[in-house]
């Protein structure tokens, strides 16, 4: 059905033929985790060449779709093959490195070969019911690793030890792989918005930023707490409810309809009431889904308007060099009143103190 | 001074400036995981690019360049800013997107922009005594998680459950991060090289196969072990002994000066002679190293001839669909003898029964 929907959509954007390559969305048309260069067309039945080493896993998963495999260095050929079969004059990727265009470019020389990502990147943007309740489930997950962040943060303990519970935690209740890295950021590594984790001793006194989430099934959620390890000076404090408030400020603004220029601004407002504009230094959030950043965008240049089915995250923070920052993140359903939360740690200041 | 060598290899390229916009690189020449665009050239000083979002991180990390902040829209005028002040006439990248490649050459008419990858994988490639005892540490900790896969696997444990323990164990012990999302296929999952992890039950009789690989500092390792679960049949002791010869004699000649090629045919060869050639569906083996996949290749189609300091996989497989495969995947050091193992699990049959 989504090929089908894809393949309707394709004279609107006045192409005749897409190459869908990059693995999430292979995986979003086919239902298989094998990657692979999917060709799809009004004037063709759709095929996915997939490389030998995944070919089996095409054949168990792939739907809707002829399969067939190619060695490493055949790609071209085959895509020029099938090119050749329906003549298309206007091809669309989702994405398509320099080499590959060269290459394509000298084959199938007239031909208009350009990336064309909004088709897919609209389709994927509004979850069906299915990808909701495994979303949900996601949430869930990553609720439970955050309950024991939770459960273990302390003065002593190692970043990489907080990391390593939680995701132990999740992955223990179901989640089949963490979305992605954890952050564990202390001290003035909080300031660091993607920090990564290092095995640096959380000290009392210091916000410890924990950004993460789970994948269940493929889906994915997005997630970040900042903790206290013990009581907060008047500063952090400031910081932290002023984070807070740009976030449920936000939530209350977020639903059908809303630009994600005016999401974004709704937030940047608390915290330039709070006087810490300058050090909000990112968007307030992106959608998240098969990848854990994808459309729609939720930023001071976005594009998007916010539609029902939605997944975003809610992630204001504010960042001070040599100090310390907070972000407070949740993944949300975009509805047409207020969103429903997917993630929901408690986030309230006194919650954090650990 | 790893900056200063990359600045010193231009010439001999035919290009007067290089930018590097992959993260592992602009990590591997300024020790900083900031990400941006490290812009070197013979007749300017080094200048990272990076986004708001990294600065404190950059000014933090980064060494041996001067640092300025973008916006994300700024990109391409700050990149045309600094290449207008000594003007260039070559221009090399690790990657280079169409979009940005597109907009480069309008913005900087008559200058030639080219992927040169080579100069930063020769570099990469060799390890330094200091890379080398960080990956050492890191398959210490792959050796880790291995040993908790064994403790866990039985009849009846789900897929991602055996996965949590593995990467709870590595993380415990002082990995930052896994190398890459685990692999744990099994029964006729286990043909599938790429297969991911599932809430699917291992049962008796069955193979396990369990890719993995721990992150220590930045430095990755990738290991497989097959596992059976209680007695094999004698197919899949065929099986399992014809892909342990493979990587046993392979391992005999993984040394420099052995190119890339040749070490494949060579496992290839045992893997024929078993009756199982046309099951063989992948390379022998990639380089590792700040990621789980760079150069040198090992593979029919290799150009690579193996040096003492590159750091390799070796991992011969066959692969059944419909029955399931073995894989057999150590990291190993190329010296001038006998590469040294950094991944030290047991591999022969009667170690792998459980």
């Amino acid at each position: 059905m989504r090929i089908k929907r894809l393949t309707q959509s394709l004279e609107a954007m006045g192409l005749d033929a897409y190459v869908v390559t990059r693995e999430p969305n292979v995986f979003y048309y086919t239902g298989s985790i094998s990657g692979g260069n999917l060709i799809v067309s009004p004037k063709t039945n759709p095929l996915l060449l997939t490389s030998r080493l995944n070919l089996a896993c095409a054949l168990d998963q792939a739907k809707e779709c002829e399969i067939k495999p190619y060695a490493k260095e055949e790609l071209v050929d085959k895509i020029v093959e099938k090119l050749d079969e329906f003549k298309p004059k206007k091809i669309g990727f989702d994405d398509l490195p320099l080499k590959l265009y060269r290459e394509l470019e000298e084959r199938l020389g007239g031909l208009e070969l350009k990336i064309e990502v909004d088709a897919v990147r609209n389709m994927r943007m509004v979850k069906d019911a299915d990808e909701i309740e495994l979303m949900r489930r996601a949430g869930a997950l990553a609720d439970v690793g955050m309950e024991a962040v939770k459960n273990c943060i302390k003065d002593g303990i190692r970043e990489n030890e907080v990391a390593a519970e939680a995701s132990y935690a999740m992955m223990k209740e179901g989640a089949d792989a963490l979305a992605f890295p954890f952050i564990v950021v202390s001290g003035p590594r909080s300031a660091y918005p993607h920090g990564g984790v290092t095995d640096k001793k959380i000290r009392g006194g210091e916000f410890v930023t924990i950004d993460m989430g789970a994948s269940f099934k493929e889906y994915k959620t997005d997630m970040t707490r900042t903790f206290l390890v013990g009581s907060p000076s008047e500063k952090q404090r400031r910081i932290y409810e002023t984070v807070l408030e740009a976030n449920l400020v936000a939530h209350d603004k977020i639903r059908d309809g809303i630009s994600g220029t005016e999401a974004h601004l709704t937030a940047m407002e608390v915290i330039e009431k709070g006087g810490y504009g300058e050090y909000f230094i990112h968007g307030l959030g992106h959608g998240v889904g098969l990848e854990v950043h994808e459309g729609p965008s939720i930023g001071r240049k976005s594009n998007d308007i916010l539609r029902a089915g939605n997944v975003v995250t809610n992630e204001p923070g504010i960042y001070i060099h040599g100090f310390g920052g907070v972000r407070i993140e949740d993944t949300v359903l975009v509805t047409r009143s207020s969103p429903e939360r997917l993630t929901k740690t408690p986030k309230e200041l006194d919650a954090m103190i650990v």
